[in-house]
């Protein structure tokens, strides 16, 4: 099975630790966004997968996809071209002080890509799974486009539509959000959210996470929907959890609390555990407490993208979750 | 308002993260002092201020005096000569094991400054509170005698006095600590202790916070008095809270757990919060709250000092105390 | 009194804080080993200590001969020689993720030693204690049959023999471990161990800690037992415990909780602390909760040793543990 | 004396030493920009400044003015507002692999400023001299503009006019530079520029650097025009010269050569020691001779800007330059 | 075209800058290996290339192929098992202080491969130049076995067979060397070495360069022929030369002057620079120049490869060397 | 031989590379002292030494005691007490930037040491050479007053006396250097200076260095004098040589020019290279040359100290100096 998923990439510039912007004069340098931190998860979990995205002509883009490649997912359909990579400005938080995110991602070589930088015909070749967020259709109306117009390529060659809400209000408004996403669901055979988005996005909520599930199920026909659950003691402490909807049954994960480390692309890699248990054949119980470690894990590892190995991330599921040295 | 400020400040050498002393190679450097400290955290929150010292000719102290200056502190009135910075070496506590402070500050240009360095008349112009520490006056009989001078002068001025009592053992006894601060009492509109130092400058203590708070005011007539409270569950985790003695009514706040990147200079920033209040007419509930959650923000920052934003403190005050990522 | 061990001492290299192995480009460097750590504690203590080894000739082993004799370690009776210092790789865990350890340690000089490179007539003199570990006897056969050769030597001598179980799984075999400590057996003064390792080294078990240490002294004869207890919460919080088994009867000590700095070489402290006591003569009671805390203090301490002032450990045992700053 | 100066200040990010760009995890990040280092190294030498920019709302600008204000440089007339700061990426060369800027300044606050963030009147009160670079002027036409009224307003108050010509290719073409700086020329006298920019911008070569200036006095009317020359060995040793037009006459600087740590912002400083001869009425020979060692000087500090003193730079003219350490 | 290469990969473990071994507490992690090295210049240089290797089933090792992967080698055929990855500690002179290199090696999964661990036939399908040196076939006789296999298969096909002398002194004797080397020699299209390597190897010396490489020429029957020559002035200047004897002539580059960032895997991006030059048909002029200028490059990057970029290293060939900032 | 050494060692404080004061905010820690670098080098030559001064009861100097004992400095006689370790900040000069060293050494607990710190009749027995420099007798008239004791009682004993003029302008003035240096002239065998010194101390000029040093010697009947010569190209780059008078000859070193790391610390290792030709009964020749090489290679290492290996100074003495990998 391949995964084949569209979006933006960028450089993440962070102070260490827990200091504050410009605290230090040193910038840790990640690259990550969302889709590709799904990608990367899925490859250090045996996937084959593919990102495709458009990145400028320098040193920095050349550095991303070298880091792409050697975490093992394909570049071939990376488009070159445009003014810059995205960057953003990442601070963790610390107790009761928030973590602090500055975008500067305007005028990235993927938010001003257009139709001719994509073949999808050639792309989609190969590929069992589309996967897709709410923060690619945000980027420009014309990545909304162009997005769309896979979906539609993709589901005429018979490839499952994974998609994440995942909503950024510093791109677009709730209302721009709802009408173009709403565009979208009916091809969507898989749907990441969670309480938040769903109501940002759909206006829909409900007395609990399985109410607004079985809404937007109901609404757009899709079957298998999964939501994170986050409750955040402070910027230290999250406890975390996973509901799935599949079969039309609903199935919970034990709640998990973390000690986070970096708390940046947890969700990404909740999206890859569901995609793992889903191409791996796990029950439905499986997958979801499989999907929820894999988010925890994430915490405990610094950066956007954690690389997931799948016997670990399975005996901590199994209760191995003491931390001890593995000698 | 404006508030200026008379004390030490000092070059601080510490470890990173958790390490011990010289356990590896390099020192962090810091530059700090509880007068200095509450000032930088005022004029983050957008108070004027001044800083008043004595700092030698060369290039440390010139970096210090930039580090002021860059975070708005005006450096006019600070003196030049002497023959040293005082230093302070500090590792960071963990768990079971405490922190540790090695004091190096003997014969800095400040603990040997003689009245000439400073021309009080002209350094309280538009000066609208006058803040020292019993850090100051212990530093010489000198500098005891320059800071009575100085809030002698403040006071025909109609300036507010504010003292924090801030006792350290290392630089005088009781004895003589309790002699020469009971010359200042009498002057003094606001004060700042805990329930230690009361016990230490002026042997005074009681069956709670509320009880010392209530014998120091009766004792020297002053109207304003703000506790702090710290509970030391470990070296990583402490409960804070504030007491805030005004118009003859007591007003606590919520107690706050922190997980502690940096304990240095809590307390200064309580000096601040309060002093905000006073300034902004906070009401007595708001300015404690307040005061209490800038002691608690300042433990999740590294270093002597830290900017504080307002909106950020109050936001915290209402309970988004939750550390979630602001994007 | 001065105490003499024999065991191998490694360079470690560790990715910084909680990173992954070659997340940073950058190995922090270590050197330790079970006996090495136990020694160095000891020295730091204000014992006398000699470490027997072998090292090759090369810039890496004489950093490490350097970094023994600046903590007091006597290192004259170093054999040089052979092929490399064995090498060990090491992350920390976070939260449900467990720390990892890769050795590198085959071939290193002192598992390929043979007699000729130890005269232990000479070395034992004035040795009061001689101290080893399950790891030593499980380098190579010929390094088995050598530490044997000293234990007799050493009883012949009247010194004491003090002996940590460690077993490690990667060295050798359950029976095979089984079959060469049981020939040490009756040598042992002193035997330090845990329910791991005395089900796995001689598949002794029972209903708790204390009925294993029986059994272990009634099958052994040995005297003296001490035991520690670990209760993992996660990677980052752990409850600590000793038992001792002097003079027939069990002393415990209290439970300490602990935040992980780094856990390495916990026991090896608390071998460091049961020795001490013996050498100066603390009651049982006080031994027991001593070399707790020795053992909790260097979970605190980055790196495989810590040094350890005696004044500040029995200040944590009465009860100072709250991580205060000491100025 | 007062200096004011109108230009972009960016956010460098480069890699230490000579590495290549993502060759390590970390930026080291400077601020700088031609006309703020020109101002920086002004204040250094004692003369009040004042830079006038636009940037973002957020927390790197803010640290940018926190950097300008305790290098003593007036900020009180820096717009806030707009999208971004200016990015620019930076790597050393060494030897004979030339170093490398990547610059990603497209849409920063400044070049997308207007009219209405200055108010010239009220900035160039107290001013003496205003300072400009070709940079300025190529970021926009609006900015151009904006530059040119100003200019214009300070010619009428009295004020002296200096600009840099600082040709960059990335920003405009030939043409549109000659088009507009042209339109400067009118009101410029002191006018920085080399032989490179003089025929890059205006088409003027000649058969020496002399001759060039001379054409270019005679062109445009400029009484007082500075060019620097630059022989590059390789990447690591440069030798500088200066010459300056003044009264008519010509002043060449001897040559120096510089073993290089960081050659950004030497031109920058060069500008700066001939503002600094004209404020403090050096002699022709004196100032070319003054600027020329503040260019070199600069070659040996790394970052945009550099801090100088008067009296080492004098030194420096009068020979010593041996690197001598001072005690 | 594609180019295989079989040898070994090591971790080299390196103080920063000048430092001493053990002088700083962290080391520098880099992979290389000659054969390695050459492959990732080539690949940078837009040749297709695959890696045969053997590496442990281990953390480091998995890091070692994501380096080779995102650099565009081909990992497809590294065989995965074994004891360890081999290690070298290296420090870099500085002046008159030469540097110092340990190897740890002995023992490493490459070194005790034997045939079963590698299929040739389907290795070598669709490879076109097939290159080692003296290092793979001295790190064992059954290495030696394998390589003189793969040698003879790749004949069979039709595939060029490129060979580096690189006598390493401390893997094997003169005698061994000249023994095992010599029955290679008879396929040998390119031979790859200096004036050293040619006597230790083969006891082969002459009045000059060109001398030896005639010997050797007519000795084996060898056409191609290329010789790296260095001038050492101290650790920090290299003047380098490169000799390649073709289509019976001589060709000699310009020598060249670096200045040293890091000197190991220079003779690599020589190697890299020849097979270029041969597989874009580059004359023998352009291809020696061109070689001399990669080996004299990579002394100005830090690690044991570097990626490089066929247009700048023409345009240095072509003079360009003058270290210039490209913006 | 033995050699004791008596003096002041310091904590120096150093940015990194060639940064200025504070541009970054860590500073490297180093220790040093022109009497302990001697006794260090000397040590890694296989001389016995032991260092004699007072140090404070804290961890920084119990760090400094690690390291002389880690380096086989024998530390039994250095007292303890007093108030602080002494300070030096260092930053390294690069090209026409000459490095800059601030004192903070006053009030050192060797400044204020007294008679009773130390028992000269039991510190001088079993040594050969006590070895002193002008730096310890400018301290405090108290300590010369110690000093002159130690060398009289040395000298009874028969201990060879040695001497460093080391004249430090900011700790006495040429008058009193001169007045007190006197008293030690008749007691001293061998005397280390270079013309500076010999002028500022004694007055003595001549119009070479032979010239000098015949002067001193007759002046002072010293039998043994050596010189160092330094000419500064700049910060970077020095030549250096000695100069040996022994047996009424003068015997001169050739000049070797250094490319500088780090040039703290050359002088005390010319001092060790002489007294370890001395013990060694090198011929003067060859004593003249190490002791020069000595110097030299102290400039290629970062720190106040570097450890010396007695053959690969020799075999940089026999020209291979040449900076080539040793593997």
């Amino acid at each position: 099975m391949k995964v084949t998923a569209f979006g933006e990439i960028m450089l993440r510039l962070s102070p260490d630790n827990r200091d504050r912007f410009m605290q230090e004069k040193y910038f840790r340098t990640y690259f990550g966004g969302s889709e590709a931190n799904t990608l990367i998860a899925l490859s250090s979990l045996g996937v084959d997968t593919s990102f495709v995205t458009k990145l400028p002509e320098n040193d920095i883009a050349d550095a991303c996809i070298r880091e792409l490649k050697g975490n093992g997912v394909e570049t071939a359909f990376i488009a070159r071209g445009g003014k810059r990579i995205g960057i953003y400005y990442c601070e963790n938080g610390a107790s009761i002080r928030g973590g602090k995110v500055i975008y500067d991602r305007q005028f990235s070589s993927i938010s001003e890509a257009d139709k001719s930088d994509f073949c999808w015909n050639e792309i989609l070749k190969d590929t069992d799974i589309f996967h897709f967020t709410g923060i690619t259709t945000a980027l420009s109306d014309e990545l909304a486009s162009i997005t769309l117009d896979a979906v539609k390529q993709a589901k005429e060659k018979g490839i499952i539509i994974s998609c994440d809400l995942n909503y950024r209000r510093t791109l677009w408004s709730e209302e721009k959000a709802n009408r173009v996403m709403r565009e979208f669901m009916p091809y969507v055979d898989i749907l990441f959210a969670n309480t938040g988005s769903a109501l940002d996005v759909f206006g829909i909520n409900g007395k609990d996470d399985e109410a607004v599930m079985l809404k937007i199920s109901e609404e757009f026909g899709i079957k298998t929907i999964a939501f994170t659950t986050r409750e955040c003691r402070n910027a230290d402490e999250n406890i975390l959890g996973g509901i799935l909807l599949a079969d039309g049954r609903f199935f919970s994960s034990k709640k998990t609390e973390v000690n986070i480390v970096d708390r940046v692309g947890g969700g990404d890699c909740f999206d890859a555990g569901i995609l793992y248990g889903l191409i791996n054949k796990l029950s439905p119980e499986e997958t979801v407490e499989f999907a929820n470690i894999c988010n925890a894990y994430k915490h405990t590892v610094r950066g956007d993208y954690c690389r997931l190995d799948a016997e670990e991330i399975k005996a901590i599921c199994s209760g191995k979750a003491d931390g001890r040295i593995k000698r």
